[in-house]
């Protein structure tokens, strides 16, 4: 049976578990929530995430939620085929990979975030971008790709010489950041912006990619 | 060789740590890291973690940051040993256990830090507790809870009948919780307030709690 995840195709939480799944070419079936319709807050979409957020997983009568948690799960169910994402066979490596996921989680995702949604989501809300929030998260994203910088110019990737879920997990957030105007905070980093080149030219990113265009077109 | 883990026995991050090494009954050397005295933001130490932040594991030539990371690592690397953190032996439950932490880390954790930091860091700084980010985040620390409290009235612990990562994630954080005027908010949700008196009774965690007594008698 194939799996089912629930989600959209441009939201960039749904995006990077899609891109997971390519990774490990696993079959699945998007099953399309409607965000603007509400249809996350409500039965019988909250009793698969009582937080109401999409995505969701389900594989057999396993349900799951939080996107970094669904592709850790789908990383490993899937460990033998695609891409090997989580390092299992490295006891070291394994380890590094979960350092820099963390990272991701705690450090580049708190100060991007409100980036985008200052520049995607305010504007939906009929608020312009607040330029406040966007310099202090611009000046805390700087100072991660500082640490990011160096690590890069090191290592090929953020874990090690082998791309990983460390790097993954960072792919959605970062498409829409580029569409913004604080783009240059990569791309004036040369490791950054090689690795950002290098990560997001790759097919199953490219697979999703292509629908992620919150915003535009009427999206 | 002993692990070696580098922090402070009062700051909630190396305590979640400690709690998660004695749960395992691993064998490790803290070594004291002066926060007051900036040790954690100059080298030797900034090798460690560029992010210049408590805690970092060390084991042999691995070297390791980010709390849940080194937890994760430390639940794995003991898997025979102590209490099953990761639930390694049924696919299903660790799926269950990696959701969970991702809820502590996305959901619990960005509204009860803010709320810690008021309490107790922010009269370091010679600042009263600003009662509006307590409001706020009060406010989102209860709509977690509510999910909580459903969770815990149809299972035992957060991913199921069992203890693991995912509640051993809550303890430091929510103990220091429990000192401020707020902790009505776990008190006055029965569900919350039986698993809460559970883990924080555990023998791993109170070997550490004791020594979790920053703000008092001049620490
Ligand atoms: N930590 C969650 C966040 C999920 C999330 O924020 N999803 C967004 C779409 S990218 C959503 O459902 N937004 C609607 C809402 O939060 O009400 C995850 O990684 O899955
Ligand atoms: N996400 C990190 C956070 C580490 C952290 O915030 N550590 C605190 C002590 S609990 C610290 O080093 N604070 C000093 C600072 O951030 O400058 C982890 O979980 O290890």
């Amino acid at each position: 049976m194939a799996l089912k995840l629930y989600g959209a195709a441009l939201s960039p939480c749904t995006s990077r578990v899609m891109t997971c799944l390519h990774e490990k070419e696993a079959d699945f079936e998007l099953v399309p929530i409607d965000l603007f319709a509400g249809e996350h807050k409500q039965l019988p979409f909250l009793a698969k995430n009582p937080f109401g957020q999409i995505p969701v997983l389900e594989d057999g009568d396993l349900s799951l939620f939080e996107s970094r948690a669904i592709s850790a799960y789908v990383a490993e169910k899937f460990k033998e085929t695609g891409n090997d994402l989580i390092r299992h066979q490295s006891f070291k490596e394994a380890a590094e990979v979960k350092v820099w996921m963390e990272v991701e989680s705690q450090h580049y995702h708190p100060a991007i975030s409100p980036i985008i949604f200052q520049f995607f989501a305010a504007p939906l809300q009929g608020k312009p971008p607040d330029q406040a929030i966007i310099d202090e998260n611009a000046a805390k994203l700087g100072k991660v790709l500082d640490v990011y910088e160096d690590k890069l110019g090191r290592t090929k990737y953020l874990a090690g010489d082998f791309y990983s879920l460390a790097d993954l997990f960072h792919l959605s957030f970062t498409y829409y950041f580029m569409k913004t105007p604080c783009a240059d905070l990569i791309n004036e980093r040369p490791h950054v912006k090689a690795w950002w080149e290098d990560i997001s030219s790759r097919p199953a990113f490219q697979k999703v990619a292509s629908a992620m265009n919150f915003g535009e077109n009427g999206n």
